[in-house]
């Protein structure tokens, strides 16, 4: 669901790793229906991914192609699988994936979902859906890309209580912050991030925080169960940067970074998206450029940062599939 | 089984955290036995942990006490559950610990380790029993305690192809190194991690690269499918850095680590552990001290780095209950 650059990137991925998929983790993914915009792909049969992306801009020439199909007559016509959510986000309401995902819980598919929008407006409610429909929802390329932000948490930390998290988890923000550090003016930062397509042309999702917040959010209601809405973060963003921390993030051993953090605070969880200078000692010092990175205080293991990861459409994308693998694939 | 540093930390963190796995995991994890050199306890109902930490040194006193028990009946005699091996390594022939792995496994029952040495004397031997009995063979404790590394490779990076791995997976000579690049002689830092409690009195295990090469074959066998003895690691330790080296990775920018190191040439994976200059781009420069850090180099996420995590038997004692909770847990 979703023919933009995500869905694409995830087809073209898919299609390289189809083979590996079969015989690294004995699953055979078939495709057997995309929707863009202006209709959609469907055969019974599975369809030839290569074809797909081929007939992209010739979409009439393909006898599987319906301009008036509708995603729920797909979701009933044939057996139950994964639902690859990729349309565009940053809607309040949530839609139009926050309807695509109830519609396909509801009837017994699973979710995989790079799509921050519906997570951000009703997580719980879509978790308590997959829950009760026992299937899964998973959301790893939604909060971060390709660096591993939830799997970590919920996978490799379990049994620890974790009191706190930092992260660096936008890409555009950070690479006009690393731009200013080396002297650019925030105007140049943007532009430069324009000209070299990391910033979008509209970069207000970015730079105003929200994109940040959100991530934030996700992974806290996902690994701490907490129950917060965006009006629950205080968010900054880095159009105004107040000069003293310009000037103190552009010492040597400093910088400036724009954090989404989460902490323990009197029994309570308090979320924010924070214009902050680290110093050398901090684990996320030296993630700069489009990196990201995320560091889990936790209480038995201590602190455990991770950084790195494809920041554009195609890491998206492997994420994407790395959730249906690890959906479908016999416990390792 | 193993009362040492590692066995009695491992209790310890359940103790703190068996009401987490009760209320959070569904889990109700009952100690039923624990073997010391001395002779065991066990309680077919099971025990307080607290009093078996502190019967430790009064064993006589404890109506659980059975100083002639063999492990064999024990497994024989209740319902197979997780046997937690964490008797200690270093030794050529893999025992004690490979023969209480295979007889457990045999006997149905999961394994949790952090026992490395079995898992190079026989790998591929263990892993075939694990499956053809149906249970589990988790060890993520055995290549470098609270760090996630065997999980992120696994879990987080699954359907991506990994043409590299490079990881800092020893405490004790990363700070022999660290505090060698501070202008400390070799034997000066021996000396001060002795003091401190980084090294062991007989420290020949990590300076002379066999904790090294043990982990990055343990990653590699268990990630890569490979099939690697120690005889294919090229070693190299820390005990006589060339002055080259030395003089190279006390620059400002630069930093002299022992790295283990896995890549592919040729279809061929290589294995080596060797003394290494890197500079200040490297992801791994900054992991200093006790710290640990592993790299992964991937096709469709670039690279991926996770550093940090407890690098005491309280941080290896957390990675072997994370294994248990994984084993048993629902799906997340």
């Amino acid at each position: 669901m979703g023919f933009g650059n995500v869905g694409q990137a995830f087809l073209r991925v898919l299609k390289e790793k189809n083979e590996l998929c079969r015989t690294h983790y004995g699953l055979d993914i078939r495709v057997l229906s995309v929707f863009r915009s202006s209709g959609a792909f469907f055969s019974s049969q599975s369809m030839e991914i290569g074809e797909i992306l081929e007939y992209s801009t010739f979409s009439q020439k393909s006898p599987d192609w319906k301009p008036d199909l509708k995603l729920t007559s797909v979701l009933e016509s044939i057996e139950p699988g994964v639902l690859v959510e990729c349309t565009p986000f940053g809607s309040q309401s949530g839609e139009p994936g926050l309807s695509h995902i109830r519609n396909a819980l509801e009837r017994g598919w699973h979710i995989v979902t790079a799509n921050k929008s519906p997570l951000v407006v009703d997580f719980q409610g879509l978790c308590e859906k997959a829950s009760k429909n026992h299937v899964e929802l998973k959301f790893s390329g939604a909060t971060a890309a390709a660096l591993p932000t939830l799997d970590v948490a919920l996978y490799s930390l379990a049994g620890t209580e974790v009191s706190r998290i930092e992260g660096i988890l936008n890409g555009t923000t950070n690479y006009i912050l690393t731009r200013i550090k080396e002297e650019a003016s925030y105007d140049e930062a943007l532009e430069e991030a324009r000209s070299r397509g990391i910033a979008e042309t509209d970069p207000s999702l970015d730079v105003s925080g929200w994109d940040t917040a959100s991530k934030i959010l996700i992974i806290s209601n996902a690994v701490l169960e907490t129950d917060f809405s965006l009006d629950d973060v205080r968010i900054q963003g880095i159009e105004s940067i107040p000069s003293k921390l310009l000037n103190q993030g552009r010492k040597k051993d400093k910088a400036l970074k724009l954090l989404g953090r989460l902490w323990r605070k009197a029994g309570e969880y308090q979320l924010e998206v924070a214009l902050t200078v680290i110093d050398n000692s901090h684990p996320l010092f030296g993630v700069d450029g489009t990196n990201k990175g995320i560091v889990f205080f936790t209480d038995t293991m201590n602190s455990i940062t991770v950084t790195g990861g494809k920041s554009d459409p195609i890491g998206t994308g492997a994420a994407l599939l790395k959730d249906i693998i690890n959906i479908y694939r016999k416990r390792f």
